[in-house]
């Protein structure tokens, strides 16, 4: 059983990394620039995309985004209101995307008229963490809500992302939650990775974090 | 491929099936109620076990508790904290508890000295659902902070949880969450459901919902 255990697991993320090189080639000639959203459910991935398509608008820069969750299409609706291309993808019982479910959504959106592409992965601190999609880069959310030690419960998630996002600072003093400790635990676990401190319902925040994005 | 994985699978959930029962089995013996909460990253799992405590311990009942985490003892210590008995279970990459871990745990309990045990689950609203842990009931805790829809994006959860918990109802104005929609989507899910609302912060809900637990 072990054994069956330990060769299925390898075949499954042998397939999922060929599958991310292809889609990270395929937007690579397409000149679309990925991210991949990560964070628990009501972190605010969907509030980032919503905060960051206008100001892309603005500098002339064409967004796109795939939308997972297990379940629905909350997420796919405020994205289409942003009047971007989108793609819903459910998981139905799996709590992560995965390269190949990213490459069928990739033949569903217009890549030649995407510059950004973020797709925002299944809410969850865990599963995503092992599935590359293809994506440029990782950015993982956080909120004060989530308590001040949701950092230090998720090493691999920190470990495997190239910008934090700390979100809803506002609601820390409410929550009891010390951000100081929160960005202490990011840079133990990865030394160096930037951290953006944000309100996204007001949109603090988001202007270096943009500035960040922009220079991958 | 596909074949090997159903087998596996159902080989898994097979095993996990066995070994709640037996756990269920154990407690029953042992006059022990179990709880599994249930619930995604700082919804409140742990929270709740720390105001029901010391309420049960006032009526003379005795509380234990299992903590369930990815990885680190956040949790841990603070229900060693309360003066009950408790014990650590850090599930690696696993997103969580299974009913074999589980019953590691109950090992490292003194379970004549228990009339309640809360079993803390991996905080996530996806991956538990399939693995009965062989509690009494599941206690499902979610927060408005989470998001107004993470009750309609998440609809297995509710469906296989015995009570549910709204926490952090205080937040819900400043995060423009609707707690209608919520209770409204559960009572879609699992209708008849008793759902209570909470600020764990203060305390405030918790009596109805230790009256219903002492009720199971």
């Amino acid at each position: 059983m072990h054994l069956v255990d330990i060769h299925l697991e390898k075949g499954i993320a042998e397939a999922n990394r060929r599958a991310a090189e292809e889609n990270a080639a395929r937007l690579h000639a397409a000149g679309v620039r990925a991210y991949d959203l990560l964070g628990a459910i009501g972190s605010g991935k969907t509030a980032l995309i919503e905060r960051l398509v206008p100001r892309l608008t603005d500098i002339g820069l064409k967004a796109g985004a795939i939308a997972g969750d297990v379940y629905g299409d909350d997420d796919f609706q405020r994205l289409i209101a942003l009047g971007i291309p989108a793609v819903n993808v459910n998981t139905g019982k799996e709590c992560h995307l995965d390269a190949h479910l990213v490459s069928h959504a990739l033949d569903d959106l217009p890549l030649e008229a995407i510059d950004i592409l973020f797709i925002e992965n299944v809410g969850n601190m865990v599963c995503p963490t092992d599935f590359l999609l293809g994506a440029s880069k990782r950015v993982v959310v956080v909120s004060s809500t989530e308590g001040d030690d949701v950092v230090s419960k998720h090493p691999m998630i920190f470990r495997e992302s190239g910008i934090a996002v700390v979100n809803k600072v506002d609601l820390a003093p409410l929550v009891g939650a010390d951000l100081t400790r929160m960005t202490r635990d990011i840079a133990r676990y990865h030394p160096g990775m930037p951290v953006f401190m944000t309100n996204l319902k007001t949109g603090e925040g988001i202007g270096p974090l943009l500035d960040e994005i922009l220079k991958g």
